[in-house]
């Protein structure tokens, strides 16, 4: 599989930072595209990162909850992910027949064949957004007013790629409302406004666009007209690879009404289906625009940036 | 699947821990056994056990490496995981046909049948140990002396199960030396110790016994003798259901040999098969005991685990 092609200047700009935190030891590659290991300096930045998204939603008290990696396939069957991004889920299988079947595999394995046939769906799958497991748990009535959730954890997607702004899996950040849905959209608005004043802060170029998600097929384009038309979801975007790419997202604010909270049987406090969207963070994203506007050698970033991040 | 037996004593204690967690609103409770979210107070705690743990460790000067949840498949296939715990992998695949593959894929879910006749294998696997994905990194020849790294991140097992002692995805901290046979068996010796002095200092009452690890079907029996014989891994155990049960694993000081070294290629630096041993921090296990010993109500814990906790 030809995941990059280096004949492009755009591929090849990508290659190139990716050779370059990989040289620098802040990524440790792996046998996978887009799975790496993380040093203890891009940790650090990511920390102060989250330190800094925390410091910026304290006025919203927001309740803090956070998931594994993995969420209930009962919960993923109720969202329409399957229908929508099939080729970016990730289902987990597991072995749950005998040691006869357990050897039949083994010697499959042994002859170089396939061995998943022997592998059975398990009950979880791979968390695709971090707040899909919250809205699962708000099923009934919210309080007044809504509620306000703050969630971080590991988000997956299958699309292998060497472009290092494009992993498989990777932390999200999200500070997510539910309540009616006129207080959906003020918070859309809002919270989009703070986030660019934070990230700016840091000293990103940020930039926000109308968000086009990448929806399957003949029939997902015609989700992707809808989202562009009615302006729910907007992307924070940040030029990674100057003018040959039109810059690369690394947080989103998202209205998105009634389309989740509808599917897990979430209510406002007078019994309407409520509304949500979420300002979304991709941390190791936000971590990555840092190092290539201040550059590799975090000790030679502006000082501001290193006193805000505390590092 | 009945995962527990209320009519048993020790399962009856075990359901009303975990009641007892999900009032408290330490736990919030999903649609699978073993999978939960955690509240802000129950991640103070594993936050807390976690600087403990790495003020223990400092005379280490350990490398700190942080992988992703899902390591490559290429990798899990160099071990031999899938031919000791095949019950308990995880192995990840998603969608990569066409749009007529997606409609029978979709017509088939919406008529209640199975759709994952039409997934793929993919390049990934849930990752089970932490250190798994570290051992790949390290193919080649180590410094002198060896090296010692430290690694947190997210392991997964297939066990769904009602006890709140056993999740299927969780954190482990992980202190690991890689090096010569003498110098892994005497890391394993020292850092054992110095385990069960910490977790005793914070007030939790840990025995080291042998080990054996749930190896499966008949095959799998003779690995556990042979694992008990050579007394190779200690498991610090804390009585969670009194005398109903022998006492619940929380860490372990695990002697690998050259098991996945020899595997991975990683050899010392005068060019001999590396061995290994690692120091492992169940964080959700751990945390959970800590709640046990000293009560649901961290207010009321005794001053000094609190302070030392941060709490």
């Amino acid at each position: 599989m030809t995941l990059i092609d280096p004949g492009t200047a755009l591929d090849a700009a990508r290659l190139e930072f990716r050779e370059d935190l990989l040289d620098a030891g802040l990524l440790i590659g792996s046998a996978s595209a887009g799975i790496y290991g993380r040093s203890a300096t891009f940790e650090a930045i990511l920390a102060g990162l989250d330190r800094v998204l925390t410091e910026m939603a304290a006025p919203l008290a927001a309740i803090a909850v956070r998931f594994p990696p993995v969420y209930p396939r009962a919960d993923f069957e109720r969202t329409d992910y399957i229908a929508s991004f099939p080729d970016l889920a990730g289902v987990v299988s597991s072995f749950e027949a005998g040691d006869r079947e357990h050897r039949e595999l083994l010697a499959a394995r042994e002859e170089g064949r396939a061995w998943d046939g022997w592998l059975t769906p398990s009950d979880v799958v791979l968390t695709n957004a971090i707040c899909h497991p919250l809205y699962a748990t708000l099923e009934g009535r919210l309080p007044a007013g809504g509620a306000v959730y703050d969630v971080l954890g590991w988000g997956f997607r299958h699309e292998p790629s060497a472009d290092p702004m494009r992993l498989q899996s990777f932390r999200m950040h999200e500070f997510v409302y539910v309540g009616d849905p006129q207080g959906a959209q003020e918070y859309r608005d809002t919270w989009l406004d703070r986030a660019v004043e934070t990230l700016q802060s840091l000293g990103l170029p940020v930039t926000a666009v109308p968000a086009n998600d990448p929806f399957f097929g003949r029939a997902g384009r015609m989700l992707v007209s809808a989202q562009l038309r009615e302006n729910l979801k907007i992307e924070l975007t940040v030029p990674i690879y100057g003018d040959l790419h039109e810059g690369t997202a690394i947080a989103s604010a998202n209205c998105q009404r009634d389309h989740l909270t509808a599917a897990f049987g979430i209510r406002t406090a007078d019994g309407e289906t409520a509304h949500a969207s979420c300002l979304a963070f991709g941390m190791e994203r936000t971590t990555l625009a840092l190092l290539r506007v201040h550059g590799l050698d975090v000790g030679s970033w502006p000082a501001e940036v290193r006193s805000r991040l505390g590092l």
